[in-house]
């Protein structure tokens, strides 16, 4: 038997029309099986979305106060879906218990979980299909990672069981069997990690937009649409952010190969963008743009420190010690940079100088603020000689002045420093250069 | 009272028509009052240097053996220029006590610098200026490290008591009074901590080519003379080697801000290259261009690396542990790169695989040989923006496939990896797309 996993977003949960859209999209093809559902996002621009009101309601009871404005809220959400669809009283009487122990929880979790919860008890109703709870098949360790294993193990045998089931997204269960979730967007991965486990051949993520876009819409003017892209390719492009897809949904689906297609239940027709472990399909040079402001250079001089062993390890030993990780560490000669997100340094800027200062005596530290990084990614520019003649030249006719440029052995992806005030600029730049 | 320090390397010193020809400089202009003199060189092609001959004595004295055989010609030269010169039977005198020596030293550094030693005795007469030991000057630590401060403070105290005096290169002395040497090439770091004890205006260091080229004169055809560099210019366009000056060399001026003059002696009448501590003046857009072949890249995959704290720390751990030092350390996402030079690597590899599949648990290591790295080094790049447009327009008309790239910040020098079979024809490119 053939299964697809299939993951709707939360827009496209987000009232009793679209429950119906979902339904006849999974009828549509049979080896739809198993079903991952996120909570009931926002039906118009301002609109709520439940985990928010979830989140509210915890809130609240933390501090003793009344929840039943915002769990009220969920409530009528659930209700007028209920009614639109005929179904049961069954989410009414869940509901109920809820509002009962969100105040005996110390963590968010549980709270937070409910959307996702109501929404796959509904839904399976409504396609007459098994639920399954995630607290049975998917599992944390003590200090709140995800199990992989264990999940991957139990959780094939359990699918094993059912022919068809909803499995609500977003969360799972803690040792000790208290609900844990993901963070944000966290739904994608118990889909990825379903598709694994079901043995899928294919993982399809239904949203609200059509895909993977090659830039930034807010940036670039009607980006093209990738049709295709690789996993290593979707990894370079993590500067975009999560929006799409969640950062840390790859990885189960990448250990069994399964293609991931993101599709949109806007326009169902449209194939949208496909991810696969590897293809020899090349539309264009790059796939994508991606990136964003914010990230500080640490410049460490010293003389000579090439032929000093340990240098490197003690600059990155200070990092370490205040908790703070990195992004890239180019360097010149007598010149170390490491690229920081500025967020990673908020108030240890001192403390890191003074560290690095005791521990590597270096002739000079400086931390140049204020630099946007910019990762031009594609598997059509390994072995293409003119990629990064192309992309210098357009950076130089747009102005553009270039603070870092890093390119590992991946070929993959070359990655630019430039001003915080030059990103933009630079992100049409390149696009125009190899897209239009 | 304005000092110049003047230092002549070996072939400048190879014979008595070229100790009249040191002299003639040194009384051309009064300012040159302290000479650090090297060792006599080659006179023509296949000749032997004086120093190659006496690191041949210790070898022998050391396995037992008669080592008159090399110092006979040892004398010989030195008898040739005293006599051609008019001198005394002083050098012959020294050379007895050395022979006696000789076998009574445990390492080579005594035998090793009585080149230096003999020439600068020979020279002192000859000018009629006074003689000062190094070993009463120049002072190692107990590791056999320069102990610049100490060295300083003394040196600077000693030079006030002669107004002109030669003082031989290469060598100081152990805190046990034992004689040590700098690495191959010294005479020009000793030249360097007399111009800065002296307070010299001027450092000059005369040689037998005619200062620093933009490219390597054996890859590129009648590369142009750097008229001028600064201190930093030069460190970057280190992997040139030191065959014009010694690496080490710099630190001493740099401190004091004094320039150092690269002359020949060949052609006396030429202005050479002056390295200079700062300078606005740009001829060209870069100054040079270094780099050599035989580096490896070793590649480091692991998915979300850079959200693991202290990751890159434990790749350099490994590094350190088996005490070999790096070059770069371009990234991507989930990937790291470190650049060794394959001498560091010799013997190694699997042991470096080892550990780091032990300390960070990867996806996957790999090791990319024959690559060459090539610095393209220029104050004029600094805010010219269309330097790596440039740069890299000419390697993809070469056909060169670009392997890495890495430039930090402070814009002076871009770091590119070509595959070995490349470096020449990309070198030539760079040459040709920036100079002719």
């Amino acid at each position: 038997m053939s299964t697809i996993v299939t993951k709707f977003g939360g827009t496209s949960l987000c009232d009793a029309a679209h429950f119906e859209n979902v339904a006849d999209i999974l009828r549509l093809d049979p080896d739809r099986r198993f079903v991952v559902p996120s909570a009931p996002g926002k039906r118009f621009e301002g609109d709520e979305k439940v985990t928010d009101l979830l989140y509210a309601c915890h809130a609240l009871a933390l501090e003793g106060k009344d929840f039943a404005g915002p769990l009220d809220k969920v409530g009528a959400r659930f209700e007028e879906i209920a009614r639109a669809l005929g179904l049961s009283d069954r989410w009414a009487r869940a509901l109920s218990a809820i509002r009962e122990r969100i105040p005996n929880e110390r963590t968010a979790d549980y709270a937070a979980s409910r959307g996702e919860y109501l929404c796959g008890v509904m839904l399976s109703e409504y396609l007459g299909w098994d639920f399954l709870d995630p607290t049975e098949v998917i599992f944390f360790d003590a200090e709140g990672r995800l199990d992989s294993e264990c999940t991957h193990t139990l959780c094939k045998v359990r699918l094993t069981k059912h022919s068809r089931a909803v499995i609500p997204g977003f969360y799972g269960a803690m040792p000790d069997g208290a609900v844990r979730t993901f963070s944000r967007g966290g739904s994608d991965i118990t889909g990825a990690i379903v598709a694994r486990a079901a043995g899928a051949f294919l993982y399809e993520n239904w949203t609200d937009v059509p895909g993977f876009l090659m830039a930034d819409p807010r940036i670039v003017d009607k980006p093209r649409l990738i049709t295709s892209l690789t996993y290593r390719e979707l990894r370079e492009l993590s500067y975009m952010g999560a929006s799409v897809l969640h950062e840390e949904a790859v990885f189960p689906v990448r250990k069994a190969g399964i293609p991931v297609n993101i599709r949109s239940t806007v326009h169902p027709d449209h194939p949208g963008t496909r991810i696969v472990p590897w293809t020899d399909e090349v539309d264009s040079t790059i796939t994508g743009i991606a990136g964003h402001k914010g990230f500080h250079i640490l410049t460490v001089e010293k003389a000579m420190m090439n032929a000093e062993i340990g240098f490197g390890r003690r600059v990155l030993q200070a990092l370490e010690e205040l908790g703070i990780t990195f992004e890239h560490m180019p360097s010149g000669i007598d010149t170390l940079c490491v690229v920081l997100d500025e967020r990673q340094l908020e108030g240890k800027q001192q403390a890191l100088v003074s560290r690095i200062y005791e521990l590597t005596e270096p002739d000079s530290v400086d931390i140049k603020t204020n630099i946007a990084l910019i990762a031009t990614v594609g598997r059509g520019m390994v072995g293409n000689r003119g990629t990064s003649a192309r992309l210098f030249a357009a950076l130089t006719k747009a102005g553009v002045n270039i603070r870092m440029i890093d390119q590992g052995s991946s070929e993959l992806n070359i990655i630019v420093g430039v001003n915080n005030a030059d990103f933009e600029c630079a992100v049409r730049a390149i696009y125009a250069a190899f897209v239009e």
